[in-house]
């Protein structure tokens, strides 16, 4: 299946170090040169998603183990999950028709991670060696055996990204 | 594949009628029998799910064709859509391991259907002859040449729902 090809690029960091505006910045960047990309946050705490009072969330109150909204331009399910999904379980099960897939929230995975790391937080590195790092994305030059990048050079990080995983389509 | 075997009931009516209430009932009371109930709910002016400035919100904002939340428990997917797809598309891309799937909002579809038609509302009824329906659920006795419930008879209805389409599992 194509859909099994999707490559992952996970997004890592400690707790409140960025990871989101970057996800926003490579969703951005690589959307502007024309991939589609999905993404996939992970909370082992849970999240809200629906609100209370809302059809969908009666539905989904009243037992319903899944419920899809649906309209013209936009769809959504939210469903029971049996088990905490790994990356490829939730790519081969949710996503289809895009080009890439940016994680975000998953410390520890196989897959080729970009860490975020803000040096002046004085905090120890998240991904050690032979963890699948593929660069730093932070504040300040760190040294490191993955190549570093400035935190907001969406454009330098996105290369990387085009030129390992999508140089076919780039 | 087992997932096009779903079966597919469509709780329809005017706006209003009390459809998300019957659902409601159907959903608990098929869910109390056993059975795992999916629900499909159309908007066609499209839907509020995600909250502003969530991480997914972000996510989606930046640009993402696609985005997965998943926790240990639950999972939830937000998508474009490049069509309003019927229930069958939605049945056999977004649902899978249910029993049965009640859908809503739906006015005009193939499905068997249960019509919600309050007599006190002094309104025409929506579906004709020749559009498939099982069952009419409101507040008083009308006739008709469709079973008539009472619209609090949750297991009545679902007693029907179970011998037209859940009976080798019932």
């Amino acid at each position: 299946m194509i859909v099994a090809m999707i490559p992952i690029v996970s997004i890592v960091g400690m707790s409140n170090s960025g990871k989101t505006t970057l996800v926003e910045k490579l969703v951005a960047e690589l959307t502007r040169r024309g991939f589609r990309v999905a993404t996939i946050k992970h909370n082992r705490h849970g999240f809200e998603i629906d609100h209370e009072g809302k059809d969908s969330w009666r539905h989904k109150q009243a037992g319903a183990v899944a419920t899809v909204l649906a309209s013209p331009g936009r769809i959504a399910l939210i469903e029971d999950a049996a088990k905490d999904y790994d990356l490829i379980e939730i790519r081969d099960l949710y996503i289809r028709n895009v080009d890439i897939i940016l994680a975000e929230g998953y410390k520890k995975n196989p897959h080729p991670k970009i860490e975020v790391f803000r040096a002046e937080l004085m905090r120890e590195r998240l991904c050690g060696p032979g963890e699948n790092l593929i660069a730093l994305a932070g504040d300040r030059p760190v040294s490191s055996e993955a190549l570093w990048f400035d935190w907001n050079d969406a454009a330098g990080l996105s290369d990387l990204i085009v030129e390992r995983f999508l140089s076919k389509k780039g």
